[in-house]
């Protein structure tokens, strides 16, 4: 293997084009092989090896500086920078991060995993190196899907500005995680369809040099184009066409579904295994009320920001729904205000999103959104702790979202609450609501919810006991009924347990009455603790003598922790809550 | 008076071009006059009178829909639909917000006031009009400046792929509220130079229908450009160049000064005073260690993001530091990412901002800055309860900023303190910092700070009592020495007073140490209660006997309310306070 004789980006110096384009498919078959088997970035990393092959041929990293955008394409740029091993040995597949991470290695500058970001950070990068007076070329590498952030933009506004190196590959796979969507993308066909040589071009607009490259998966064509701008004292614009998936026909084929893939994907003989969607799962069950709710109601509209595979909507549901979904791009903080505009203007507005993602948003969220009290409903998805990496928690959403004035954030706990409450954030006027969706199993109740929503901040008692209440929030329900159970075998405590199902305000009246006849309560959160749901009921029992244990996520950014080790770190357990509670009565 | 047949935009309809001309003049005096008394956006509302006649006159608000972007020119918008008494009438100067409010009228959409929103919102309610199957023009107004927004960019994005009438009146005055920053602005430079003519074009790579009025303050040239493109069924953007400040030559002279006044900046003559630069303030304190920090230290930066005359950081402050000084337009997010990146890469950026446009940038003070823990420095100015309009309201940085992992929120209680954490904040290299610029007069304790900021968490023990301490966090320590006083006096309880300084972690020695003495713990801090500093108290008490008192605000959105009646509210006042004590002791 070619491979076996580079371990650092100097020894690809040493190697011919053809050696270049062996070590390529020697890196294609490994990357295959490993996220066939772990999960991960598929069609991003084979469609960029070329480019980051011939990157490190031209420049020298660590020296030169690489900001690779979002950075779940960066396993090439691993494997070249002394990291194969989590490649070739699939003891070591967990090794490694599938983004960049400083800790590994000097070539990574940033952890990263949000996208739209490269191009501010490589702006600062250049502007620091311009400070100290020292000599070097920085290159961002971004997507033209990442392009549609917000963020992108101002950096590009910005970098333009710079007197001096630096570099923005635009890898343009003409894909985002799903199709493209906005106006920008015309502009970038245009230049696709001329070879670049279109003169209206959005990067040229913006003040850029522009250079373009046909085929961003042919080494010599990228090694000839990266040359003739290395050491450019101006901000200029490489834009390259690469195809996402290449070399590997399921990837290419099915561009959308192998953006991200779970495990065994492929089968032996590398063909694309059926993929079913799930039944009986909180996506299922949202889907279904979707399309009915879609054909009974004309105004209703489902809005999307690019990441449709969170929540299973592909491509056949999105096309039953028409005009009737909107996809903005990776654009959250449009997709608040064009949401919200749209509830105040009399349609049905429903904005599914990541918890990670939601954080895109905030300034939106208070200002286009509560402020003016539009009655979008909103899904927040994947909220809870668990073992992701730390660019992808989503445990901060509960502080982000349940402070802001006038938001109704809503924990459903199982099947029956989560479609009531769907079916009334959708249909109301008065409020701005989110739905936290479970992130558990989705579980029946066997009997409908017939709560009315609209009356706040009511919790639901759902047994009456004594001394002890546990109040379980959403996902952490089904802990609450174990610590329930835990209590009474024991201590003998017959506890009373509470499904808050409001996280934006507290039920005064049975919070007060709580005090007659218990010393304790137990507030359970599948979150950061600073700033969520537990601190309110400790703030309002804080002058009371009714004694409060909050449990929920410590504040800090885990990575990759296995969440059984997390929850016993944050005492998320039965057992380790009897031991409090014992230390207590 | 023409004005006086003006009592809604119908009546703009009967009157000629002669009598349009004189009512712009009327309009014009109007504003002048009253905004040298009370204060507010001055050169914005006198550049854009003869466009908003034009747009009633040719449009049929409220049918069609207006939306304008920051919303901080609507003044003659507001006069032409209703509200002229507020402009008429000295007595009623106060009687309508600077900014759209739709609680004051039909003609106005939505609520608005930080910038960049106003695409994303048209695009909401063109889309809603869609589904409904209505029809109406929707036209939003937007700035250059406000351009530089990725919320604005991702608006265009998304508004051009609208395959219906919406129109963006782009209003070119070649100014942000200070100069424009970004390579954009080259290209409207070129557009304005070539008459819209030039085939580079911003809005037409983004698939915008593009047209150009060379002389936005014509009003006979912007009914003839409006009626051309009224009832398109094409994404169209109008680009129009008008003069910030028009008809007002000291304005027109000071673009920068009169983006925004206090009270009688104009003398009897029209004729501007002088304005002297504070001094003895934070702000003249920042300035001076910013200069002497950046004569010290070539790798020193300041960053800002366009609101400069919020910290007085004037032309020639900002000449002084040449290259040691980036403005990156109002693009919050990309100033975080990139001064993340500047401090990782070892410059020393200082970025200041203010507490309301902080929100625009939660994910990258997690993902960009805190995640990667840059040593950033930041400064957050006007943080705290004030009786400003709802949609610049201070109270949420705390909430914001301090529930993030790695970040250090400081809250200072004097000038040496400030200097100190200043100082630390720069030059360290460990920690992501922010610095909670007090919102109160500059006061010296007399004597130099000499504490070592590195040690995280360590809260100032400033006079030991018993039973009762007060925690006064930033601004509020004053008050807090109130309350200890009061407390005194009426009870003869010979409390203890702590300055927590750091508002991102409490000190549990002390914390725990006080429980051997002492009864109830006071929380004093100058924003919302939810989320906030009071509750981490709150929490960390939960479960001792330590009661505990939290004070701050509401969670909501006071419009304008007297921040005496706020306090009051809040009971944020010694004698209030008192009371509660009384009851729990």
């Amino acid at each position: 293997m070619i491979l076996d004789k580079v371990n650092s980006p100097d020894d690809l110096k040493n190697l011919g084009l053809n050696e270049l384009n062996v070590l390529a498919n020697e890196i294609r078959e490994l990357i295959v092989k490993k996220v066939n088997t772990i999960g991960g970035h598929f069609g991003p990393n084979l469609g960029i090896i070329e480019t980051t092959i011939a990157m490190h041929y031209v420049f020298n990293s660590p020296i030169d500086k690489f900001i690779f955008d979002v950075s779940h394409q960066c396993y090439t740029h691993k494997i070249l920078t002394g990291r194969k091993d989590g490649y070739t040995n699939p003891d070591n597949y967990l090794k490694y991060s599938g983004f960049t991470a400083p800790q590994e290695s000097e070539h990574d500058l940033f952890t990263i995993g949000h996208t739209s970001t490269s191009v501010s950070l490589a702006t600062g990068v250049a502007k620091a190196r311009d400070l100290k007076g020292e000599k070097y070329n920085v290159v961002a590498l971004i997507g033209d899907g990442s392009l549609s952030g917000g963020e992108a933009f101002e950096g590009l506004d910005n970098a333009s500005t710079l007197d001096s190196n630096i570099i923005i590959i635009v890898n343009d796979n003409d894909m985002s995680i799903a199709e493209n969507q906005g106006g920008l993308y015309n502009n970038l066909k245009l230049l696709r369809d001329t070879n670049g040589q279109a003169e209206l071009n959005y990067f040229k607009t913006l003040g850029f040099n522009y250079s373009f490259v046909d085929d961003g998966n042919n080494i010599e064509k990228m090694i000839r184009a990266l040359k003739s701008i290395k050491d450019t004292n101006k901000p200029t614009v490489l834009h390259i066409v690469t195809e996402k998936g290449h070399g590997c026909k399921p990837a290419v084929d099915n561009k959308e579904i192998f953006h991200w893939i779970a495990p065994n994907i492929l089968d032996e003989n590398g063909n694309m295994r059926e993929i079913k969607p799930s039944v009986n799962t909180y996506n299922s069950i949202t889907k279904e009320y979707i399309l009915h709710k879609a054909k009974e109601d004309k105004k209703f509209i489902l809005i999307g920001a690019s990441t449709p595979g969170v929540f299973e909507f592909d491509k056949e549901f999105r096309a039953k729904l028409g005009k009737q979904y909107t996809d903005v791009g990776i654009a959250e903080e449009h997709a608040i205000a064009y949401s919200s505009a749209l509830a105040k203007q009399g349609a049905r507005p429903l904005f599914p999103v990541m918890s990670s993602f939601i954080q895109r948003t905030y300034d939106q969220l208070s200002q286009d959104l509560c402020l003016n009290k539009s009655p979008l409903a909103m899904l927040v998805f994947w909220g809870g702790i668990s073992s992701a990496d730390c660019t992808h928690l989503c445990i901060f959403d509960i502080p982000l979202i349940s402070n802001i004035p006038n938001m109704v954030y809503l924990a459903p706990t199982n099947k029956e609450e989560y479609l009531k409450m769907l079916d009334w954030g959708v249909n109301q006027t008065e409020h701005p609501v989110a739905i936290r969706v479970p992130s558990v199993p989705l579980k029946s109740a066997g009997v409908e919810d017939t709560t009315d929503y609209s009356i706040l901040n009511k919790f639901k008692l759902v047994s009456e006991g004594e001394k002890v209440a546990i109040i379980g929030l959403g996902s952490f329900f089904g802990l609450a009924e174990k610590v329930k159970k835990a209590l009474q075998e024991k201590f003998g405590i017959n506890s009373t347990l509470i499904n808050p199902r409001f996280i934006t305000g507290v039920d005064e009246e049975l919070l007060n009455d709580l005090k007659r006849t218990h010393k304790l309560v137990i507030t359970l959160e599948d979150g950061v603790l600073d700033g969520g749901f537990g601190e309110k009921i400790s703030r309002f029992y804080s002058s009371s003598d009714i004694k409060v244990l909050n449990y929920g996520a410590k504040k800090e950014f885990p990575d990759r922790v296995p969440i059984d080790e997390l929850y016993t770190r944050y005492r998320l357990k039965p057992e380790l809550i009897c031991e409090d509670v014992q230390k207590l009565l």
